[in-house]
């Protein structure tokens, strides 16, 4: 059997591929992530999107939080130092006997601080797998950013940073909502915001109501507002995980939009980040996951 | 007529108080706020609360976001430097005879940030009634806590940070909701978080999934966990305000619980606050806005 689905199953997204060997056939995605999920609805949920691309025994490869404790079932965490993929995969039974269900088990560090991922280790999996020598850090920015360094194959220490929910919260649930309103973006207001963050980052928690009251008593454009906050969020971000980037290579691994951001972010201070896209890497990882 | 009324009517929240004089006889509070609210439905609300108070011409002097563009009657801001009082208030029409309304209006600041205050501006009145030779800092904590620079009776500046704001979302919205239920207080781990924020305030944005990721790896207990949250946005709060309070005498009015955490904050930093109620303060400065 050369068929088998890779199966990026997030907190909020469902994302199959039907896979070829290596090669990428169709994909499909639906919003029935983890959290909507009970136990005994993760299965149905997967025959009812890809039930035409199982005509026998079918090889499952997932990641992300369908292996949290909350998910189908807990992939327990492999602490660090280790490689993305060590120590094998967490096998699922399954009702209907032609599944044959897979789950990459998430990474923790204990020291210097508690930290958690599910999902990024197998994108971290799939930069490996397309840049075998690679050694610096990996930033795969998103609602729960992550800054992984990365040496000798293996993840020797990393940091999540929630900025991309930090942002979402801001400008959805408190009183900036009503001054950041739309998905208007200006990359001026932005580029300087990282720079201001960056040079002074204790300032970060004080500038946030200057964007309401901006609006209230100059009308501020709600696109400057959004590249500021956008700014500040992601240069702060820059200033508590410098030693992280610093003098390192880089590799941005995110959506476009995020991935763009922290592109210019990080050129603006001189680096030249490298980009892979995540989708690729998550495939990447799944790949060499199911070789595994 | 001795009798009138005072009222404190800010976003989410109306609460009047029956005054002899300088003298409050009765208090009622209801959650009929600014944003429950139509312009039209302001003096039903009123009557509605304080009908039985109202057996003549009755004066009613009213601060907080009543006086928005939103508000029951727009009473435009006052630009800085200025007293708290100064420039009088603004009258309200109102269609039952006996009511003589007016509200204070709130202040801006055009440099060297914009800013806004809505209601503060009566408790500074109220602070500087008590002191009326304070020289020094004036601290509001709340929603969004007023820093403000008090100097020969006038508010020469003002900084406001979203610090209460913060906290709820964080713990009510994202992903750390999970790790920080319940209304528990952990006042060393508080203490510690402010210390820490205070000497490395560029850790911030990154401490704040170590919350989830000590409770998925250590079950840290959320009473922990929150004041850990609370300090270290109150200690990034004072790291972004030590050109306000460095040096400087500070009068802390707020809520009980939250007065007392600032107040906790602050001595930790060797300084010496004194604490005045926040409703004494709003009853003292509508007392005097009467008397304007």
């Amino acid at each position: 059997m050369t068929y088998w689905i890779a199966a990026d199953w997030g907190t909020t997204t469902l994302r199959i591929t039907r896979m070829d060997g290596t090669r990428a056939l169709e994909t499909r995605e639906s919003d029935q992530g983890m959290n909507t999920l009970t136990r005994e609805q993760f299965e149905p949920a997967l025959l009812a999107m890809a039930g035409d691309w199982i005509d026998g025994p079918t090889q499952v490869i997932a990641c992300g939080m369908v292996g949290a404790r909350q998910g189908w079932a807990e992939a327990a965490y492999r602490s660090l130092p280790c490689t993305p993929l060590d120590s094998g995969l967490t096998k699922v039974t399954t009702q209907d006997a032609r599944l044959d269900v897979s789950i990459v088990p998430g990474v923790r560090q204990l020291k210097p601080h508690p930290d958690v991922m599910r999902g990024e280790e197998t994108q971290i999996a799939g930069i490996l797998a397309k840049l075998p020598e690679f050694e610096g850090v990996a930033c795969l920015p998103g609602t729960h950013t992550k800054w992984a360094h990365l040496s000798a194959g293996e993840i020797v220490s990393f940091r999540t940073v929630m900025t991309g929910e930090l942002f979402a919260t801001l400008t959805g649930q408190t009183v900036l909502r009503h001054s950041l309103s739309g998905d208007g973006w200006d990359e001026d207001a932005f580029l300087a915001a990282v720079s201001d963050a960056l040079s002074r980052p204790e300032t970060l928690i004080a500038k946030m109501f200057e964007l309401r009251a901006a609006d209230l008593l100059h009308g501020q454009d709600a696109a400057i507002g959004r590249g500021i906050l956008s700014g500040l969020l992601i240069g702060a971000e820059l200033a508590a995980t410098k030693p992280w980037w610093m003098g390192r290579d880089i590799v941005i691994t995110g959506s476009d939009k995020t991935t763009r951001a922290y592109a210019a972010a990080l050129t603006s201070q001189g680096l030249n980040p490298k980009i892979l896209p995540a989708r690729d890497m998550t495939l990447a990882g799944l790949t060499a996951a199911k070789g595994t």
